[in-house]
């Protein structure tokens, strides 16, 4: 073949090549490691719930069975639990695969998405594969500028997403702040809240957006079992928005997108409520933790809603990352989000914290 | 909101909205069945081998990590045994998310896909998706016609899919034809094998794609663990090709696409051979009883490469679907493939296969 970049839809040129990782396993053997922690994804330090493994375990034995593509059973409790319909639901590889879905029913060449400067990239990824702009605004006070947001809409303008709380500086938009945008943002352009860390979020001011649902058909709510539930591993999201909408994205979805093991263990998370408080507690006394840390050793943090910490440790942060992957403790340099000395840390279990805390004050006095 | 359908991409209004059938414990429930078989989806009716089983039971405790974005052990495992670099392999959630994949790495709008009349639907939606067309070349006797398909190549076919061994109909191109199709199509013309069913193949003439790899960059190969490996709840499936070929399709590959547990499973069950053994030998000991039943019977049926016959019931197919449900025994009636009185039949354990005839007997006798 002449030239197999010939082959090739332009528009992915644009895409970054996904950089591998090495697994856990593999990065102990190389260091001579014995016990590594790991806070560096935001997953839930507690694990999945109990229930949740257990109804996994007893569906292995099932795993010959194509799972069930209309996700029947776990579309019926999230509607109750959630007081929408059942076609108002939609279910994604995670609530990544959604918003590829997204583009792939929303999104012509040269429509424009906005998002924050500094947020999850998957808005970018989307948009990109589908050869549509992206219009970047930068934060204010690490949030989301709303106004500024607002003033980015153009004729083109498709999509605009908010991720609320926001990965990865922790931040959140109120209430009344969310209900004034969604009244000037025009009705032809789709507002997605992705709300991956909402059940983090204790502000009484974080909005209810669900309510908002019978006012704005242009709305969509995007959360998560990754986080607060614990079922990273195994992939499943969920989106919520006016009944229509769903059904042009449903168009684009894979038959088969959620497995087996995952619906089954969706369902018995949603029910086992007390794993999701004992969760937030434990959120809660390891924030507290390592702000009071923070606070001790002098360095600037960003006050979160969420299980993570963005924090200037006023380093080199991928100097900082290495460090600290050396001695067993793997975190986020913000390095590829235009931060050059901040990190992000999950909050961990208390003697995670403590360990994450004893490793940095050694790493940054050097 | 105006008009919602003024949102969306013209090109997904062609897409067929996904029409959700009910899960087997509803249609159970609300047939007031006992037991109902299921031989409709061509699962492995052994189920997936003990020791996957087993490794997705201890992975379970780990489900609140995500899973390794790069599937590393498993890229390893898969390249040692097929004898592939480890760049020229990709993952799917499903093979079905690679179809979707080649669409967004390499479709531009007006391109064209030749692809069976009569073959997996998958192909189709992929194409549909971004905007390409689809150019369908009618089966000859069930089984692909690879010249009349190179006849239909153009200045703008970008891809060839061809279903080998053939799903639904269960029929393979072999050896030569496949060397003589493959020299002839022009190599800006990408040739997709999908090779589902391949592990059930027992012709001596069934080619080894693998080996065709070096000779011809446009070759792109792809493989399930849904099928004979029993792990169609867990959603994977894998990709082969040219290196520079793979990492186009990576761009649009998301970055957590794969669960923890099914590349876990995967590797457990690629090394499980006596399973994969075992599988085969119950398919092929039900296809020589179905043939025979069928022969008995006077029904002609496609002799086979896979784990399903095509068998044509000379009565209207939906009907005898129907009935067949009623009776507890799920089958797939062809009428969306252009078949009025053909049906599908998984072939399952002795015990099922046994219970199928029997209610067919009684079905078609009516």
């Amino acid at each position: 073949m002449a030239n197999k970049k010939d082959l090739i839809r332009e528009e992915i040129l644009s895409i970054k090549p996904y950089v591998p990782g090495k697994p856990i396993e593999e990065v102990k053997r190389e260091l001579g490691l014995e016990e590594v922690i790991k806070l560096a994804s935001n997953e839930n330090p507690l694990g999945a719930s109990q229930s949740a493994i257990d109804v996994m375990k007893k569906a292995a034995e099932d795993v010959h069975i194509y799972p069930d593509g209309n996700v029947y059973r776990l579309r019926k409790k999230l509607s109750e639990k959630l007081g929408v319909a059942e076609n108002e639901l939609t279910f994604g590889n995670g609530s990544d695969e959604i918003v590829i879905m997204l583009g792939q029913a929303f999104m012509n060449p040269d429509d424009e998405i906005i998002m924050a400067e500094t947020t999850f990239s998957e808005y970018r990824f989307s948009a990109n594969i589908m050869g549509g702009n992206i219009v970047q605004v930068p934060l204010k006070d690490y949030t989301h500028d709303l106004d500024a947001m607002l003033e980015a809409v153009t004729e083109q303008t498709k999509m605009i997403f908010v991720c609320n709380p926001n990965n990865p500086t922790g931040t959140m938009v109120g209430q009344e702040e969310v209900e004034e945008f969604l009244e000037e943002v025009p009705d032809d352009v789709l507002v997605i809240f992705d709300e991956a860390y909402s059940e983090y979020a204790t502000s009484d001011d974080y909005p209810e957006t669900i309510d908002y649902l019978d006012d704005y058909d242009n709305l969509i709510i995007l959360r998560t079992f990754s986080k607060i539930h614990g079922l990273a591993g195994l992939r499943i999201g969920y989106g919520i928005a006016d009944e229509e909408i769903i059904s042009y994205i449903d168009r684009v979805r894979q038959p088969f997108n959620i497995g087996a093991l995952a619906q089954k263990a969706a369902i018995a998370s949603l029910e086992d409520e007390e794993h999701v408080q004992q969760s937030l507690e434990y959120n809660q006394q390891g924030k507290k933790y390592l702000y009071q840390q923070f606070e001790e050793l002098g360095l600037d943090y960003v006050p979160t809603q969420t299980n993570f910490i963005l924090v200037d440790i006023e380093q080199d942060n991928n100097q900082v990352f290495q460090e600290m992957l050396e001695r067993g403790v793997i975190i986020r340099s913000m390095d590829s989000y235009g931060y050059d000395t901040k990190i992000r840390v999950t909050i961990g279990l208390p003697d995670e914290n403590k360990r994450f805390i004893k490793e940095l004050k050694e790493v940054i006095r050097d």
